[in-house]
Order: C-alpha cells, then sequence, then structure tokens
C-alpha cells in the first residue's frame, strides 16, 4: 500500500535518495521544520522530522512519528498524536557530537582553559597558581546511561577515568564501567564522582533531581556536566553550590528555563560554562547524517511491516527493554 | 662512594624518600628553584631540578644534571655545564598533562566553546550558527612524536581520529598511527591534516619551521597546536593566516616572544586561543610525582654505575636512538 512520507529536515539530494531507495513504494514530500504546511501535514501517514505542534495535532490518522529528537517531549503530551500513532525517536544519532561536547566542556574547566580565555581579552600573559585536573584518574558517574551518556562513558574510560554509571533499570555492565547501579543508589556514588555527568530525560521522575540536597552530596570540588534536560538540575541550588565552593563548576547546554534569564546568577560565575542548547541539534553534519540512517533503517522496517526499532514509551519517555523495537547506536 | 645529591624540586616528605630510598648511600639536600643558594649548587656532584643557569656554570666538577623540562635549553648552551656532564631530561613525565591541555584547547576550538565563553558574558543564549568539527572522522598530524606527541597521538586514535605522525627519524609505526613519516614529508601530510598537532623542541632545524610559506600548506580551516617551542612558529604569520581563513584556528601554549607582547594580534583573534606555557609545569600534581619516579629510577642507576635513561643529546636536543639510554614514559 502506498504511504504518503513527510521527511521535514534540511536534507541533501543524496540523503533525499537515501530515504526513498529505503522504501520505493511510498510517495515523498521534503520539507523543513520551518517550512512545513498544515496541507503537508494533513497529507501524510508518517511523518520524519520535527514539524509543528499545533499542526501535528490535527492530523488524526497519522500512523508513524520518527522525532530527529532524543527527547521530543512536546509530542508526546497527551492528544498531541493518535493514540495508536508510533513515536520513535533518534537516540543513537547524539552520542558522537554530544559526549565530544561533555568532553571539551570537562577539559576546558578541568584546566582553566575559560579562565584563560577571560585572560586573553586583557592580553594578559599570566599563568594561574593552583593545580589542574586530569581526566586520568578520575572518577567519572553517568548518570542516564542511553546513547549519549555511554558514548561519554566510553570515551572518558579510554582516556583513563573510572566510570560508574547509573540508569533506571541496570542490565549488563559494559566493559568500559566499574559498575552501573540503579538510581536508588545515587546518593551512595555521589560522594565518590570527581565529575558528574547528567544526560537525563525530562521525566516527572527526573524533574529538579539535582536540587540544593542532592548537589549537597556531591564531592567538594566536583564539576557538573548537564546536557540532558534543564529541569533535572534545580539552577538557583548549581549557583548556590557553586558560589560556595562545594562544587569547583559546571558546564551546562541546557537549563531551566531556556533561554537562561539575562539575570541568572549563574552567567556571571566563573567557572561555570553555558551554552544555549547547541551540544546537540545538526551543528555536527555527522548528527544529520545519523538521523537519516536511523530515519532510512525504520523506514524499511516500516514498508516491511516489521517492528520499528527505537520506539518510544509515551509514559516514561524512554527507548528501553519495555518498548518494542531495539535501541539504536550510530557508533 | 657517597656523591652528594641536590634535588631543587617542590617535595613532599614523602616523595623526598623516594628519593632518599633509591640511592641511599649519598647525602641528599632538598632545596626549590626559587631558594637554591650558590653554595649548595657548589656543594653537589649531581643535581636534580632546574636551578639557575648562572650558579650551575660555576660548578666544574657537576657529573650528572637531571632536568625537570623535557626541553632545558638554556642549561644546553655550551660552557654552562662541563662538557663531561651527563644530561637526562624528565621526557614521559609530561605526556598525560600536555597531551589532555591539547585535547581540551581542540574541542574548545572545534566546538566553539571559546566562543561561546565570550558570549556568556554578554549573558547572551544564542546559537552560533555554523557547523562544529568533531575528533571523530578527523586526521591529525602530530608533530613531533616525542612522549607528549605519542601520547597525544594516542588518544586522538582512541577517540576516533587518523592520525600521521612524523619525526627525524621514523622507526616503527605505532598502532595508534596510520603512519609515521620522516620530517622531509611534512608539506605532503599538511594538505590533509584538520588538525595539526606541533610538540618540537626548539633546534636550529625547527627554528620558525612553520612560516607563511608552510602555514599555506595547510588544509583551509585547519586548526594548529603548539606546545612544543614558540619560535616552532611565526606567531605574525600565525596571526595573519587565521585572520585571512586560511585556518580556522589555533591553540598556542608557547610563543615567540613568550611573553607574547601585549599588542601582539594573536590576543584578539577569536578563534585563537592562548595560555602562558602553562600546559607542563607541575599544573597537573601527577606530573611532579611523574619527575620523581624518573630521577628515582635514574639515581638508582647512577648509583649502580648503570647508564642513565633520558640522556638528551646536546647537540640534537633530543632523546633519541643516537643517544644512550633508553626514553621512558609514565603511562
Amino acid at each position: 500500500m502506498e504511504k504518503h512520507i513527510l521527511v521535514a529536515l534540511p536534507l541533501s539530494e543524496e540523503q533525499r535518495q537515501t530515504l526513498r531507495q529505503a522504501a520505493p513504494q511510498f510517495a515523498y514530500r521534503f520539507t523543513t521544520e520551518e517550512t512545513a504546511t498544515l496541507e503537508e501535514i494533513l497529507w501524510a501517514d508518517a511523518i520524519l522530522g520535527n514539524v509543528p505542534v499545533e499542526y501535528i495535532r490535527q492530523n488524526r490518522h497519522l500512523s508513524w512519528f520518527q522525532s530527529n529528537f532524543a527527547g521530543p517531549d512536546p509530542y508526546l503530551e497527551p492528544g498531541v498524536l493518535p493514540d495508536d500513532c508510533l513515536v520513535t525517536n533518534a537516540t543513537g544519532a547524539y552520542g558522537l557530537a554530544i559526549s565530544e561536547w561533555m568532553l571539551g566542556m570537562w577539559l576546558a574547566l578541568a584546566k582553566d582553559l575559560v579562565l584563560y580565555r577571560d585572560r586573553q581579552h586583557r592580553h594578559q600573559w599570566d599563568a594561574i597558581q593552583r593545580p589542574v585536573r586530569s581526566i586520568a584518574g578520575s572518577r567519572v558517574l553517568c548518570v542516564g546511561m542511553g546513547d549519549i551518556g555511554a558514548s561519554f562513558a566510553r570515551r572518558a574510560h579510554l582516556l583513563g577515568a573510572e566510570v560508574v554509571g547509573v540508569r533506571r533499570h541496570p542490565s549488563s555492565c559494559p566493559d568500559y564501567c566499574l559498575r552501573v547501579v540503579d538510581t536508588a543508589h545515587l546518593d551512595e556514588e555521589l560522594p565518590q564522582a570527581d565529575l558528574v555527568a547528567l544526560s537525563l530525560p525530562g521525566t516527572p521522575e527526573t524533574y529538579r533531581l539535582f536540587d540544593d540536597a542532592r548537589l549537597a552530596r556531591c564531592k567538594r570540588g566536583a564539576i557538573l556536566l548537564n546536557v540532558g534536560r534543564g529541569n533535572t538540575v534545580d539552577c538557583d541550588a548549581l549557583a548556590r553550590a557553586v558560589q560556595s565552593g562545594a562544587l569547583y563548576g559546571a558546564a551546562v547546554d541546557v537549563t531551566d528555563p531556556e533561554p537562561l534569564p539575562a539575570e541568572h546568577p549563574l552567567w556571571s560565575l566563573d567557572t561555570v560554562l553555558i551554552t544555549p542548547h547547541i551540544s546537540g541539534r545538526f551543528s555536527l553534519p555527522r548528527t544529520l547524517q545519523n538521523i537519516v540512517e536511523i530515519f532510512a533503517h525504520n523506514l524499511r522496517r516500516y514498508a516491511a511491516g516489521e517492528t520499528l526499532d527505537n520506539q518510544m514509551s509515551r509514559t516514561t519517555r524512554y527507548v528501553s527493554e519495555e518498548t518494542p523495537g531495539r535501541r539504536l547506536t550510530c557508533e
């Protein structure tokens, strides 16, 4: 049966061909997130790409929504998609881009590079007289072990760090981790960690998981990274923890709210580094190619009537053992 | 025979014990670079640590000078040390500290982190609309494959880069390199490299090796790192190459001259990052411990009348196959 496939992504002609060839019997229209029209969206049986929520909620015959995000939160709200519409995400696409961002931010803080950048503006050749930190030999706590957390954990291990993972349902322990523990053991692991790396989805369980009390459990002088959802950390509490010296510093690509208000104290802290939710997106060209490959993979399965991979639970907001299909990875 | 050993390093009591135990039959005095007196220096048969050149040149019975630098240039000038005085350096101690610095600087530029740091000062939540780069899939050219270059090459390889090494006398190719070529082939390799990482000693052959002509051989949009000696790069030419867009940017821990004059154009370039010769030193506590271990190792050999390791040629300024002893590494 011919299906109508709407693809809302800034693709090259070669990338469009990859998708068409995945299921040549289907009809395709190509648009972008910004230019997608209501008419295009109502035409579609399946949509690949994050078109406007206010349009997509008017399509009541949609059978599959493939997001280009790992966490397509607004589409998971009740009533946005038809109840029987399958939802798949782009987990697997972002591991490389975001884990390298995490490494960069960690080193930028650990080696005082952000402070030297500030001094550079004063044309000041002047060493900071205090020890720096190294990746090798550090204890890293990866809170969230999806594609992003696991990619980072693997890299940190390769560079000589000791890595402990935290996840909702720990199954096997990958060879790059010392151990993977249940979220219930988070508070036991925090006091040992030199680096706490958060890559959690936004769910009721993760909302402000890092509040004053939990930040106080961290090792004195630890560094915190957040690339998951901004609201997993209480940003006021984070600013207080850095100001008091309880934490050495933090690098956040996500905040609560976003944009971070201009008057928020985090902006002015020396050892805090803020990027405007850019670690993922398509800022790295290979991320878009990864997304195309995930889409093509699932298109072939959709055409063959097979179970789609990367299926998300709309309640837990995870791709996991409990949801149909496998979790993909592009590394 | 009892020898007089002067140790000029800021050591803990435990680290002093490590040295004393390496050769208990010798007499030890402990001082620092800054506080060493002429009397102490004249007393010594062997000196471990970079005491003032103007004092050390007055000791004509010195039999061994163990530097805590990888490149102890001033001590190698004719007439500073007696002709038969052995010179050993601290190669092996700095690989971890400096290669992590190199990774951090690379990522800070490749992921636009320095530009986001600048925007942070304006409390500006505003994405830069252009692609970033990744380590994975990049071609890296490591010019200089001593301890520092090799440590960095290994890390870049582990993170998914393709690494080519350049050295004076390529012998075997380590498994983390695609190939290691002779310096004569540098110009053939430059146009392929996304990252050019310099860790060369200061010698007549490396003086301004990267001048206008050689920088023009680099791939358009490449990034250059320099952690060796500042005068291996013509800093004016480097500024021109970045200003013109021929290079994307550069991160330098060493410049020519040092300190870099306040009016030098490199200070003001957005995609240039400058640190004041701090990537090595003892900024990372483990570096000092590595130096203690190298000293202790050679002290045991000195006491036993064995060939010292890390012996430097005073003419080539390298520890190599041509000099007696092995090259040490602390990783």
